[in-house]
């Protein structure tokens, strides 16, 4: 990945979604009372905990040992998080966009970088969509909650979109460049316009729940 | 596993254990009203968490990701789910022979697999276990519930004793065919007359907890 | 690691250390009524889950498949706990103290190891307080808690300030026998006085939550 190494504005890209990563679980352990520590493990988890399953997967080095951004940035989350607490709930919109940038350029890394160790591409999407969503699951099972992401809104789901994006663009031949743009744009769009619009996969209804919502035991 | 591949029969087999294992996790998913997208991911956790714990392991390239099968066995399983909803309960019995043929086949595949990569005898029992139970394990986190292996019937303990099965044929100088058989048929026996004869493992009683059921706060 | 294998005071520890994790695992499964293969379970994640973990990450063969002595030692943690369960409570102290020895062991061998794959010393501080702390946290999840570890007392913080004592004694050019007594004892001494003085991090308010722990409705 030298080309992110290279471009600048990748680089603050990359630092505005951990941010936004790991703001994220910091905050949710700080509704259970975590202590800072415990607070750090789960914003960590939430920022880099996609990309190292990712990296175990396709047995790479896992990248936040070779690039020590990832954890400082992490910290920097948690010192926000201590220091501006009570003003946390107004940058509410600031934050999701910040969530969605990141959602965005981690699809796209993790997909090219799938790619680069020869996998096909659907492996590729399914890695994309592992990078931007798994954290937020880890970040739910170590808080021990039922994860978020498989009961609200559309957020995985955009990264699946974005996956099938790039493989429209690979399969016609574009380049790199157009490919990783078109594929974040559909990301971030796909995730603003659902959040906007309230979109929302279908439901599964539990067995024993008929048509009109009346419980029947019939289990 | 060339013999695998060449054998029709085995990937039937397998097919229809993934399919079993995925039911049973999407199942669980809808109980908890996760979206179809939580439903899959569960799914896919349950049928393929097993075997790619292994494969990460051992340093091996995970398995579903050199064959789109699995995945695509778990969408099917998505399918029947939505599709058949109300009558799932009915087929409880069908489900239960299709889950313990997939453990048989899972823990013996998942045992070669860790000899074939010169390791002992008894990290293939553990690997095999782990490839037919572990699934469940991950299921039961992501569903955000105490794993139900812990403390029901004999699930993974099957494994283990096909597996010593296995051993035992390994020693005594069996061919691959039957010591493979027999390791396959003992799993399925033995999960089947568990469920049968409700045969359970003893459980560990909490430590205030005295001999006649009587509660005496002593810690 | 060939100055572990050929002093048997080392693997007195490693043996005490292994033993102390399991039965906290298994103590802690038995009052969720889990049976003796759950309970195994959990005792095995708890003593073994850090370094397995620590060992995917490095890419390195995982330790226990090399040796059988940790999954032995767990075995001979559950009979204990089977046979000796009313007494358990009497024998705090000393577990206690096995415990703190096993996290300042664990915390030395996995720094050691990490820098033996080449890695920066703040990835072994890393790596160091993950074979230390992770396990406990798995442990916590497997049982459906919130994990210990991030709200209770001084515990992982024990194996970072170690940690950092190893990284000062590496880079005054200290033998590598010296350093690890030193990041040992800095570990042992950290965790010990933290309970006896009830030293715990700072904790993260709710965001709703004002100065005088007033909830006030606020998001």
């Amino acid at each position: 990945m030298s080309w992110i190494q290279s471009i600048n504005f990748l680089e603050i890209i990359d630092f505005v979604g951990t941010f936004a990563f790991a703001i994220s679980g910091i905050r949710l352990a700080s509704a259970k009372r975590f202590d800072w520590f415990g607070a750090y493990v789960v914003g960590a988890a939430t920022a880099i905990g996609g990309g190292t399953l990712r990296d175990l997967m396709l047995n790479q080095p896992v990248f936040w040992m070779e690039n020590g951004t990832y954890l400082l940035c992490t910290g920097l989350a948690l010192l926000w998080v201590i220091i501006f607490r009570k003003n946390l709930v107004h940058m509410h919109n600031t934050f999701f966009v910040f969530d969605a940038i990141g959602l965005a350029l981690f699809t796209v890394v993790g997909i090219q970088k799938t790619i680069d160790c020869g996998m096909p591409i659907w492996v590729g999407i399914i890695m994309g969509t592992m990078t931007g969503a798994a954290g937020g699951v880890i970040r739910d099972v170590l808080i021990n909650e039922e994860p978020l992401i498989f009961r609200k809104e559309i957020y995985a789901m955009a990264c699946v979109v974005g996956g099938i994006a790039f493989a429209v663009c690979h399969w016609l031949g574009f380049a790199t460049f157009p490919t990783h743009l078109i594929c974040g744009a559909v990301v971030f769009l796909t995730r603003t316009l659902a959040v906007k619009y309230q979109i929302c996969l279908p439901t599964l209804r539990p067995e024993d729940d008929d048509e009109n919502g009346k419980i029947s035991k019939e289990s």
